[in-house]
């Protein structure tokens, strides 16, 4: 879970115990952090000494301590301080009063060697092994660390077998998609979410026309591209061959096949390659279960503030 | 304007006449448009003798006539009835009782002989004659054909010069984008809207971390591809030799360097890439006018339906 605006969301939904794994910097979303702690457990990131001595001295204002969790880079180049530096910053934060550090983050993804992989057992044990050696290392120091989180939906099963790991943080899981299963993490009969589009116009044999473009599929997960070389934008269970070649805005070009039922006004369900930033473009989506469907709103999407 | 449902967000904004150039097809959405065309002023789009059949059933069963406009595929290979079938569907149409066929159109964004092309103005006006041309073609037949309809923001111009064209159907040029800019249509400074992040991590020199990836930068126009060869997810006005290099969902990595005032907590403004695709992103907009700024929400997105 990423931002204090989402967050803020799952706690006006009843949700009572949220990490913000991301670090927060600015003064106002630190107050946001400080007032949303009163309400739920909540737990933020810190990745610097600018970010912690900022959230020290807002914390102090408000006379209250907020529970900081340190973010590492392992390899990944985003957020997270370089694993190298990261005990000294550890016990930095340990010596700040108003600042309780729980614990030790990463995100990694399937990452080995500097490089995107498919070995998930590799990637997760390594990834696992890096973040205890450096519990173990700031332990040393003094400070406590109850806290040892990894894992993405690809590594989280592997990188939770290592011990000394406390939590695992999966997100993907919840749906899977097509990049998943790609990884070989589940099947594309495990995906549990699809988009349901229509075909709006079939010019010839090789070409259909489908009313989601760009702004209903993700084109984060982009295709041919190493190591997952998909092919387009989404899987067609109920045409394999046919491909979801290209996308405009409002349009989804797939290349067909003479037969394969996609006629005009027909409906396609399409399995998309990134089921996160997919569900953040739509209004709604429809939960299936005995037959009903029910249509709930996504809510915690479409804020930078 | 694209879909019946965006439509009808906008006839709830008191919007009087609209044109949906998008295909419609099912029951569902035909009966939304003859609702609709009892509000306001509609006019759809139809490329296909089953849409037009289906359409001139709605409509009879209605006992109304609605206003369709016939989609021509000038070499994009998106909706659009092929170019060479068009006269023989536009007699069809115009003899269908209950349709009142108003002209054609279509979208053919910066292309030529197949492959998107920098030379706009070819672009344009080769879009404009193979218009008029089909035009009088249909004409010679018996048909009327009022309006013919072309333009994309970056033939608009050239594609408008053409005799015969009535009208132009730009959407970028509103804000204008990185994009734009690249193909010559804008300079970056005329480009009206951008992204404001924050600066939240700065774990090296070279590697700076905002608040927004692939959740606030849109990704359908990516990064090192031709004719464009884009650097990076967006423009930095203030930072030019930054590139914002990869996104995930909520981080977008900066390639830096030392002194650029990247700072942590620091606001930077970036031009996307696309910002169609990137207003869709977002819950809000912030409009800027002599000092002040007024948010006003992105109503029409997020629906399939």
């Amino acid at each position: 879970m990423a931002k204090i605006s989402e967050a803020e969301v799952m706690a006006d939904h009843g949700i009572d115990d949220v990490f913000v794994a991301y670090p927060l910097v600015t003064a106002a979303k630190m107050e946001r952090a400080l007032r949303l702690s009163e309400r739920i457990r909540l737990c933020v990131g810190v990745d610097s000494e600018a970010g912690a001595r900022n959230m020290e001295e807002a914390a102090a204002r408000r006379g209250t301590t907020l529970r900081v969790r340190l973010e590492i880079d392992c390899g990944l180049r985003r957020t997270g301080v370089p694993y190298e530096q990261a005990v000294k910053l550890a016990q930095l934060i340990h010596g700040l009063p108003h600042l309780d550090l729980d614990g030790i983050y990463t995100f990694r993804g399937n990452l080995l060697d500097g490089k995107p992989t498919l070995d998930l057992r590799s990637a997760g044990h390594e990834e696992g092994r890096l973040m205890v050696a450096l519990a173990e290392q700031i332990r040393a120091q003094g400070v406590p660390v109850r806290e040892v989180s990894v894992g993405s939906t690809p590594t989280a099963l592997y990188a939770g077998e290592v011990e000394g790991v406390t939590e695992v943080r999966p997100g993907t899981y919840i749906f899977y998609d097509r990049m998943q299963a790609k990884l070989g993490v589940c099947s594309l009969d495990d995906c549990a979410a699809s988009v349901l589009a229509t075909v709006v116009s079939r010019p010839s044999d090789t070409l259909a026309i489908i009313d989601g473009g760009s702004k209903t599929f993700a084109t984060d997960v982009q295709p041919d591209k190493e190591p997952l070389n998909l092919s387009g934008f989404g899987y067609i269970p109920a045409a394999p061959e046919a491909m979801l070649e290209r996308l405009t805005e409002e349009h989804g070009m797939i290349r067909a096949q003479a037969g394969d039922g996609l006629t005009i006004g027909s409906r396609v369900r399409i399995v998309p390659n990134h089921i996160c930033s997919t569900v953040n473009l739509h209004n709604r989506v429809y939960l299936h279960e005995n037959g009903r469907y029910r249509a709930i709103a996504v809510a915690a999407r479409g804020m930078l503030e």
